[in-house]
């Protein structure tokens, strides 16, 4: 394969180049004033695939439009499903970011920008590993799919409303799912992710008097929206980390002791963590270690609260409403579902006379581990140990990519979770970075993927 | 008293037209960008006392400047301290007014602006009728001092600074204080109001990892401010409405079972009452009706609280930072420094690991009651009687005038408080009002205010 290993290296600045033009636009799903900006990412890639000669298609749906692909089919080799998101997270707060978030910019090795690592400069390298093969070989060794969708942000609606239909569930099949979206385990250290954890995710509103009140003249003897928020998130989770939802435990997969045995044996250094994140200090569940939690336990996170006044100064009001966004993360074989109900029915039992109260369900998705133990995933392990020099180690990650349970129940097929980034890449947060090394190596890894997975019997 | 009371009839259209160019200037103390408006607002009341023909002077202070008249002596009557302010409130959320706050408008028999019951509109009285009785009989049957303040609404540091010089205090004697900034007991029912609640009003902010972070990769590993800010805040105050800094009750001043009973007679409705306020429930400390909790128990209200994503659509975010504004409502004998020491110990015993907190104590005043059986007490009822039509009763208010106790203990005087506001004139809130009625028989109860006091022996 030294011809496409040569034609990767001859492209850097090209690759490099065609990564800034995506990141540039600011397709950020989140949020309805960006509407034209995603649609504009979602042509940007389907013309991509269209110049290097794979049938390519956008279909709309109810939200964000899908982009498909694929290649000519290979008799005898596998049909590989390649999954990405070409939307982006909100890139605020905007006065973190040393340059701003839509431009793109090299420093240090890396490229920042909002959607560099999530995802849109990882699902490109199977894209421009796609165009080494096809440049160098003129045809692919197997039969390539891509989805790439523009709703992962916000619950990928579209594509789920898109997999119900049985003719869609027909063109997507494949025989194994790869989805570049997660972390190695650390710079060097490559790794494979066969878990994942689930999400469920609310809006609180809770309103009180009909506007804002003295807080001097009514203070006690009305009850304070804000005051209740907080008492009713807090009622959510006790001192000892434990989810205090009734049931919210019932199902939870258990960490088994080779696993257990397995995170400990990583090199994972908990000083090294908490001066790269800038704390003093760490907690969360009693009982497990922090990789534990992070990887394999679920959680309650404010993830946004608001209420009353937040100028300069003292302002004595009592406030009129008060609003929270939060989540759980939620383990294998949680239901989203069941746990939205016991939620709403716990909240209502709460919520305090005089506040009404209105829980929103904005999304969920079950948590999903995928077996070691398969053909594809020894391919995928002998080509990121190609591309990155080094064996991957198997690790579940935090983070929720519901798609890869939505593949299991509507294709029937495990998802390798082949991921390039890094853990400092600040997904999500201000300077998001994407590592250029990594960028390349991902690209080689991919080609050289298509050679490994051709060779699995169907 | 024909004469003047014919005089003030007469100038109904005049004073209204006075009080709506006081009301347009946006002399908001808590918001620097305003302070050259604050300005602008002492010397509209300097200037309006020196056409009075009264001495009158701007002093500086550190903060916003104080504006000081005074009429020549009159030899055996008492000096009267009259107090107000000339700063008001934010007026946010702007979007919630239907007239703008600072375009002074009448509406169904009253003004609405921002500042038009608190305090504008009812310190004006006081300058009116005094303007009264000059305009007619040349001279006061008294001696009266005003005091108008620009930072009542942030703490009063500039006055209490003031206050700290003998020489200021000298020019200020006086044999007892009047100040309207409270309310009647409802619309037909005036009152003198003995007793106020105190305050202590602070800032808490937690600062956790550097910066925002993913919270599926990071939630469980690594304390969340946003959780660790409601858990705060929830450690203080129990379900039964019971404030948890230790120490919090142990000066407490108990209601008397003689003003359980006064209490319990006014004609108070609870249903009206939730009615008025748009509420279906009240709650509130435990073993104590809706009146004793709003005039005479202290209270704990989160009056602002903001952290993470408050954006549309749903984001995944750990926030790097939470904030928090709170007060607690002080009574009698309570000491706001003995609860801000408790309350700083009481944060830093149950702040996690990985989170920094920052209390910042904002302002502080003690609770207040005057007694009920003085001449000056008595002087007040019949002027209010004349003024309004009807005797008024005795209340307590829920709310904070940090001046009367500080006239207390720096000049040895009691102040009488005499409301001419409503309930529902929504001071602090979106649409505030005056009622332009009882801005005219503020103005007569004050010109009679003046011979009443004349009368009583110092």
């Amino acid at each position: 394969m030294q011809d496409i290993r040569d034609y990767i290296e001859s492209q850097r600045n090209a690759f490099e180049d065609d990564l800034c033009h995506l990141l540039a636009i600011p397709s950020v799903s989140a949020d309805s004033k960006h509407r034209s900006d995603v649609r504009r990412a979602a042509e940007w890639v389907a013309t991509r695939f269209r110049e290097l000669g794979l049938q390519s298609e956008i279909v709309n749906t109810s939200g964000q439009p899908l982009v498909l692909a694929e290649s000519p089919d290979v008799p005898g080799a596998p049909t590989v499903l390649v999954y990405g998101h070409y939307d982006v997270q909100p890139p605020d707060p905007l006065s973190e970011w040393i340059t701003p978030p839509f431009e793109p910019t090299r420093r240090d090795g890396n490229i920042y920008a909002r959607g560099s690592t999530d995802d849109k400069g990882q699902f490109l390298t199977h894209v421009f590993s796609t165009q080494a093969w096809l440049a160098t070989r003129r045809s692919l060794p197997l039969k390539l799919k891509f989805l790439i969708e523009g709703e992962e942000e916000v619950g990928s609606q579209g594509v789920n409303e898109f997999l119900e239909d049985p003719a869609s569930r027909r063109r997507l099949a494949c025989d194994v799912a790869v989805i570049s979206d997660t972390c190695q385990f650390a710079a060097g250290q490559p790794a494979i992710t066969y878990g994942l954890r689930g999400i469920a995710y609310f809006e609180l509103r809770l309103s009180g008097p009909r506007q804002d009140l003295h807080s001097g003249t009514f203070g006690g003897g009305v009850t304070n929206p804000a005051n209740a928020l907080c008492k009713m998130l807090s009622s959510l989770i006790d001192g000892q980390g434990r989810i205090q939802v009734p049931g919210f435990y019932d199902n939870v997969l258990a960490l088994s002791d080779r696993e257990r045995q397995q995170f400990a044996a990583l090199p994972f250094d908990e000083r090294d963590f908490m001066g790269q994140i800038g704390v003093e200090g760490l907690s969360g569940e009693a009982s497990y270690s922090t990789l534990e939690r992070r990887w394999a336990r679920p959680t309650f996170d404010i993830n946004g609260i608001w209420s009353g006044y937040q100028g300069e100064g003292a302002k004595t009001v009592l406030p009129a409403r008060a609003t929270a966004k939060f989540s759980f993360r939620l383990v294998p074989n949680q239901d989203p579902h069941k746990v939205a109900a016991s939620l709403a029915t716990h909240l209502r039992s709460v919520c305090p006379p005089g506040i009404q109260m209105e829980l929103i369900d904005m999304h969920g998705a079950t948590g999903v581990v995928v077996p070691l133990d398969s053909p594809y995933m020894a391919a995928a392990s002998r080509a990121i140990e190609s591309g990155f020099g080094k064996a991957p180690v198997y690790i579940r990650e935090g983070g929720s990519i519901p798609i890869v349970t939505r593949f299991k129940t509507s294709l029937g097929v495990d998802t390798l979770l082949l991921g390039w980034g890094l853990n400092d890449d600040n997904a999500h947060s201000p300077n998001e970075k994407f590592c250029l090394a990594d960028f390349h190596r991902g690209i080689q890894a991919s080609a050289r993927l298509w050679a490994e997975l051709a060779e699995c019997k169907v």
